[in-house]
């Protein structure tokens, strides 16, 4: 084990929630948590002090764009990460490993490593098992994460194996290489929709003792039952004192679902990316601020909410703003919708502590009104698609 | 004279330059001041927090544009333009004539007003002076402008002089309806490149007695000695007791010039607009931020700088955001060049009152490089055209 530690602070006696606390050299992370997306080093929209005031103490970003741009070396030189976007909270890295499967174009992967296309230049590049930790560790990641190979979710059982059996020996070469005592080292668990294939691979990766495990290659386009039997079932193969990371995922009501598998940490774009579209979360669901409902309202757009938004602004200015497409919309609406997922994380967290996770989720789950399941699906299948057919950048 | 009035503090011994005061409903504002625009109710990229914390208690809208969107009759209901933006600060509303001027296709002006198509929709809509006061109480601007007719800086002598006749005329108009006691009504000179016109319009204003005159129909294009010529000229043709406001003027050297002619108020979206294209303002002059030559530099954009941006992010970090387009650049730029522009108007009016201004021009000018003047005139000429063509927003 490294400097980072995990402390299980309370279990749900119901379901396998828990409430636990992750020590990092750059604060402790109280889970559940989420972690914000700031892909290219910056939370889209938000400056650092934008995303700790809205309750954050820990974001993602990704070791793929930032290799791209600005490039590891620049940002080694400029101090490291955490000096270079100015976040002084706790910052997990992904290895690239995703990024490439959903964004470059033209990858080839081989034992030795991933052979992928920029999608900002179409220049090619390698990244190997060592090269990740190198950059990683570069970029002074409080977590930093494996190589993986994630396949889509059609992917043939041999392709899946192929994926497991590499990812595993690509955690090996990780773990071999990775030197910075103040970083952790977390695993990938890999093997789609098969659960044979999910107990080699967690099975595998527990054997070889990390301080953390993600589960992989989830929330591709696979239905949310399917997405939620998986995650809770990886999850019971993974070690109890150890934090389990739920890749990607993702809207309010999986968190809540998520939380209920026993996961504690979880990271997706959605809730920054649909906030720029106009998509604003309240705790009856989420609002389209486009609407011309919305142009008169005198009102916060969530009555109660502590965010900066809601507390300046009302709901018929915040309409305008989007309407008129002027800049300020996307910060103020990123603002809320981050507000939003850290308060129901407090919500899931305190509730787990005081023994009423339970009715927290049916409470949830009662006034909450998620998008519609199959139009969500398809939107996902769309744009997974684009992003791999146009090498767009997106986060 | 209503409840605002001006109250002048010292004067520059060798040039025209003044300091004073602008007593407003909403904050007393220091002159000489620049007004950042926020056509839209927005200073774009910024909230009103961000603007205040550059420095700024007063801030220009455009009744144009909110007219057009979200509509007047909108923001009233929501408690006026204060409100609706939620910026505690003095507002200053142009009536939009200049608005129409600019960005309008089709206009058609008569005694009655100013017949033009939304740049939005095509839609037809008609400006009268006792409309745009209307207007302008209604928003509940500190400071409203009365209808005015501006021409081409190329317009025939018989134009011009149409334009001055008829905006004396709408100014008697707009008196005449003006009732609202907390709001100043500033008249607007025009007369083109003629002083002969000047000084008829600035005098057939005067004996109407206004609180505060401005200069319109400048800065169209025209060069610069002859944009300073004509406005010295003309402010000296204005009552030394009330507050001169140069609409449309413009860059750091363009305000330096301003005040010595003996100009209080400014305003220019500017140092705006070309934050938002990565030009970042330094005493030395515009540093495009783009250049790959600040890639690397671990050190503020404008060392000694008090801005949030240069207080709390390297040049490096800025340059990666602009290369990465993402949205966080925009903001950061914005605020590093209003507080640029909030610091040398807090530098002349201190300059001005230790009787140093002289002094303090000639420091100013011997460091700042300005923009090539040539390529200047150009891009302002093309701009003009395209918002006109194309009936393109901006600011």
């Amino acid at each position: 084990m490294v400097a980072g530690t995990f402390r299980l602070v309370a279990r749900c006696p119901e379901t396998g929630a828990r409430a636990g606390e992750l020590v990092t050299g750059h604060g402790v992370v109280p889970t559940p948590v989420f972690l914000p997306v700031g892909s290219q080093a910056s939370v889209k929209a938000l400056s650092g002090d934008d995303v700790r005031q809205a309750g954050f103490a820990m974001l993602l970003a990704n070791t793929y764009h930032l290799y791209l741009r600005p490039g590891i070396a620049t940002i080694e030189k400029l101090g490291g990460l955490h000096r270079f976007m100015s976040w002084q909270g706790a910052i997990l890295t992904d290895s690239g490993g995703y990024q490439v499967f959903s964004l470059a174009g033209l990858r080839r992967v081989g034992d030795g490593g991933i052979t992928f296309r920029s999608h900002i230049d179409g220049s090619t590049h390698v990244l190997t098992a060592e090269q990740v930790i190198a950059y990683q560790e570069a970029l002074g990641a409080d977590v930093a994460m494996v190589l993986d190979e994630c396949v889509a979710v059609d992917a043939s059982p041999g392709a899946v194996r192929r994926a497991v059996d590499r990812t595993t020996r690509w955690a090996e070469r990780c773990r071999r290489v990775h030197s910075r005592a103040d970083q952790q080292l977390w695993a990938i668990v890999q093997g789609g929709l098969d659960m044979g294939l999910r107990q080699e691979s967690a099975r595998a990766l527990v054997a070889l003792d990390f301080p953390g495990y993600a589960i992989g290659g989830l929330s591709l386009g696979e239905p949310k039952e399917v997405t939620f039997a998986v995650a809770a079932a990886t999850a019971r193969l993974l070690p109890e004192d150890r934090p389990r990371y739920l890749m990607g995922v993702g809207s309010p009501e999986d968190l809540v679902e998520g939380v209920a598998c026993g996961l504690d940490v979880f990271d997706s774009a959605l809730p920054t990316r649909v906030a720029r579209n106009g998509g604003l979360y309240t705790p009856a669901g989420r609002v389209n601020i486009l609407n011309a409902a919305c142009a008169g309202v005198d009102a916060p757009l969530e009555p109660g909410c502590d965010c900066y938004t809601c507390r300046t602004f009302s709901t018929a200015y915040l309409h305008h703003l989007f309407k008129a497409r002027e800049l300020l919309a996307y910060r103020l609406a990123t603002i809320h919708n981050l507000r939003f997922m850290a308060r129901l994380m407090e919500g899931l967290r305190a509730a787990i502590q005081e023994g009423t996770f339970a009715r927290f989720r049916a409470a949830f789950q009662a006034e909450y009104h998620p998008s519609n399941e199959a139009v969500r699906r398809e939107q996902k299948r769309r744009w997974l698609e684009a992003r791999r057919n146009q090498g767009r950048p997106g986060s």
